[in-house]
């Protein structure tokens, strides 16, 4: 046993110096970077909060448990983050010209590509129930130029608080994708968002409980608005006035997001012309992309 | 949309704040002090490295393989806490009395329960292969008195590297337990520790891999030393002027762990009077004990 040979990591500070150091020779700068931050920040918690092994022994149950009842429709490590306002946050530190595009939100864990299209003015609940909710914008750049040929998916809960994901059958519903006009508009037929609770049955459900904290989510319709040329924009649009937008479980709810939601009696015709067999919705979402 | 509606997470660090206020209401206290800590420490690595959202794709990946890969055997949480150098660090700040009583280091993920019991002088080994070594020392209070009756579980990898748990027929081997003598002595024949890599065909794998940081352990013999109204010892000791102590994989060297493992050659004679085959060594590991 030589001095030479002394391992170096006896005391906490040091430990963190051995562990920072380990990353040094990492080929690729940013990795480099992000691993030591999360080292120092890791450590950080460690010493500051004195953690117990029971604590520790907590924690690798609770993240086995999350990876456990994680699967192809189920995103358990997705709602860990939303819960913690790591998504929300994630968006925030990316979003720059705040005052002149359209906010960001956070994804969610029930987007699914290769959703069904429909024409303009069609519907995207594709079976899925709920009160009729017409929709309707433009998409514009900062200058407010028509962007023609524009993507918007758009996917939301049924009005049992349901995403197709979440059905026994798998079948999509309550989700589409359609392409704005040569005038950026666009038009279609979804539902009323309805408030829901994220899944309350793995750990972080339970994490939820111990904390008393709301599992429900302020209700909303999700957008993904792609256009070549132009970041893609993935936000939510929220109802005014409900009583969740302050308590939103994800953090999600912007200001900027909040729309009204005009109910409409039944028998009265949509501007398409249909007249939905009982009440129905209407809302106005005009999206303005950033280039880049 | 009334002005007392309006969310309070627009900004990042009015969204830290209310996160941190969704933790207010939790029952336990220190529940509260553990969730909010690490959402404080968790939302400045966001903010300080102004994470990406195809960074925090990936970061949900690796969680989420990390997961999948994890079974009843397999613990690739605990592999990454060590790989970070959490689990050490949880140990460290959780020692007290180190000038006192031995020190502790990592558990490991290939600790498991109902390991074979054998007497005094007896063969951990259990069919594993390796090299022999004939392991003895002592269990005492701070004061020098022996604790008689400790039971001392010990285990380790064979001579290729691999603990029962890796093998395919899922045999117990390289593992046992037993209980000091009356005058707190222990005594047995394990294997003289090999080198081994951690495993590496998961994400914690490669996140080594994209550090150019070997996967290799300083090769030891794991003890977890249990008796009534002390703390529960759990350490490991290492092999002197091993070159891979100074390069753990996972932190968990102490000088205070590194012992003398002794080489004899073919022929000669053990304390037990046994002769092995071939060359064994011999070590001694006085073990001191925390009242607790």
């Amino acid at each position: 046993m030589t001095d030479d040979l002394t391992p170096k990591a006896s005391s906490p500070t040091d430990l963190t110096d051995s562990v920072l150091a380990s990353f040094d020779a990492a080929r690729d700068e940013r990795y480099r970077e992000l691993m030591q931050a999360l080292v120092r920040h890791a450590h950080a918690f460690v010493r500051e909060t004195r953690l117990t092994e029971d604590e520790w022994d907590t924690a690798i149950e609770f993240l086995t448990a999350a990876g456990h009842i994680t699967d192809e429709t189920r995103q358990e490590f997705v709602l860990l983050s939303d819960v913690l306002g790591i998504s929300m946050l994630t968006v925030a530190v990316n979003e720059t010209d705040l005052d002149k595009v359209t906010e960001s939100t956070v994804l969610g864990p029930f987007f699914v590509k290769n959703s069904p299209k429909i024409e303009l003015g069609g519907d995207m609940a594709q079976g899925a129930s709920g009160e009729p909710c017409w929709v309707t914008g433009t998409v514009t750049d900062a200058d407010g130029k028509p962007i023609a040929g524009t993507r918007i998916e758009l996917w939301e809960a049924d009005d049992d608080g349901m995403y197709d994901v979440q059905y026994d059958d798998q079948a999509l519903a309550g989700r589409a994708h359609l392409f704005t006009d040569a005038e950026g508009r666009y038009r279609l037929w979804g539902l009323t968002p309805t408030p829901y609770p994220i899944p309350g049955d793995g750990p972080v459900g339970r994490l939820l409980q111990a904390a008393d904290r709301s599992p429900m989510r302020a209700p909303h319709l999700h957008f993904m608005v792609t256009a070549p040329g132009f970041r893609r924009l993935t936000t939510q649009i929220f109802i005014a006035d409900h009583p969740l937008l302050d308590s939103d479980s994800v953090f999600g709810v912007k200001e900027s997001l909040v729309r009204d939601f005009i109910r409409h009696a039944p028998g009265t015709p949509a501007p398409d012309g249909r007249v939905p067999a009982g009440t129905w919705t209407s809302t106005t979402f005009d999206i303005v992309l950033q280039r880049g």
